[in-house]
């Protein structure tokens, strides 16, 4: 996948990108990433990418035509099309499904604004808008890069583990189980006895179970769309009628 | 406010806290921040901070072990008890509320994961566990640092413009209006006139019914605890029963 950012502070990118999972990406040839100055497109000796508000008001705006002028730029340097993402919080909210269309395409490019609002009239550019949540950020170089790092786990050959990506939270639409590595007793705490069994069919109810209960006490809300069956269904409503301790008493602890 | 994290990969921050606001908020001693690595309190020369998971399963669990010694020896190191954050999709969805509410902290020390899970009895020094959405993300670094931005632009005195935090996103629980700045007119798209008629009264009306319009479009789940006048109400109750296009036609374009 080829990934392009245009921001005023490309140099941001350089500590995430370049380490970890983002190197890996890069040095298997999997992730082409650039990030272009949006001041290379200004005309004045000030390297202005913004202006005052129309109607007033506090802070400044980012102007349109060097993003314009970005954008036709940095779209020519590779021959796929762009899918042109613009980060704002009136944007789409970011979840897995956004996550999988996105890494689905070939090319990305991001245009992130940073402190200040930017020209209504560059969103034309835009394919997706898209916001990480309900709150603000002043980086939109950030808000690229969690995006990117949620893309780019997705594709084949990233994790060496293929498994990582299947189990884990939001993988049939509920959070993950707890999970416990050595040593087995720790300051008072137990690793629960089922997982030291070496009964896998065992380990494997446990923690389909955790991930249920676990959902079902912290994030309700995603139970109505996850993938359960009529059984466990049955089960979580016959649970959910008792006390809340009845899903902690379910519980590792 | 102090800032630790806690991980291991500390040099990820580098050219996100080195840059831009997070740079002039150190620099004006409102941010002091540090990023410390979990390997500094392994005790096996390969530093090792995970381990297979108890069970069996794909991927590895971070260690409970370095993270508590690393939480005590970091805990230590500054006067005021820590506010301690552990990201995890399992976390409290982050939110402008939950900003201010860590905004207020004297102190927070943020855990991070990569890659894989924590172990589960980490969590019991955690005290907020806060989830960006409903999306994987590889770095916990990257994680933090988005709370971390959302926070800092909150303190006093980092937005060298008072109005540039209130006039935003989410402020009476409502996106924001759309802006412009120069030209007046460009490829084909303009300003509209109001913003140009120097005429405040009608700019605020103008950008204010934007505010609620654009969020019934875009995000009409936010109106149910927006703050709105019993007359703006009123009025949107109207709007809302006639077309989709009701809304784009009362727009700026």
């Amino acid at each position: 996948m080829r990934i392009d950012t245009i921001s005023t502070f490309p140099r941001m990118f350089d500590s995430v990108m370049g380490a970890s999972m983002m190197r890996i990406a890069q040095e298997k040839g999997i992730l082409d990433f650039a990030a272009h100055d949006l001041r290379d497109w200004t005309h004045d000796r000030h390297r202005t990418t913004d202006d005052e508000p129309y109607g007033g008001g506090q802070g400044l705006v980012m102007k349109c035509e060097p993003i314009f002028e970005a954008w036709e730029a940095v779209a020519a340097l590779h021959p796929a099309r762009p899918c042109t993402v613009f980060l704002s919080p009136a944007g789409e909210v970011l979840s897995e499904a956004l996550v999988c269309e996105l890494a689905a395409e070939e090319r990305l490019l991001f245009v992130c604004g940073h402190y200040e609002g930017i020209d209504e009239r560059a969103y034309t550019l835009a394919d997706r808008t898209v916001s990480l949540g309900d709150y603000v950020l002043t980086s939109g170089e950030l808000a690229s890069m969690v995006v990117i790092d949620a893309v780019v786990r997705k594709l084949d050959g990233v994790l060496g583990d293929e498994g990582s990506a299947v189990d884990e939270s939001f993988y049939d639409g509920l959070l993950e189980y707890p999970c416990y590595t050595r040593p087995s007793s720790f300051r008072g705490m137990d690793v629960p006895s089922v997982l030291l069994s070496g009964n896998h069919a065992a380990v494997d109810a446990w923690r389909r179970e955790q991930s249920i209960l676990r959902t079902a006490r912290l994030r309700p809300d995603l139970l109505a769309t996850a993938n359960l069956t009529d059984e466990e269904r049955a089960r979580l409503d016959s649970l959910s009628s008792e006390h809340d301790a009845s899903f902690e008493g379910s519980g590792a602890r």
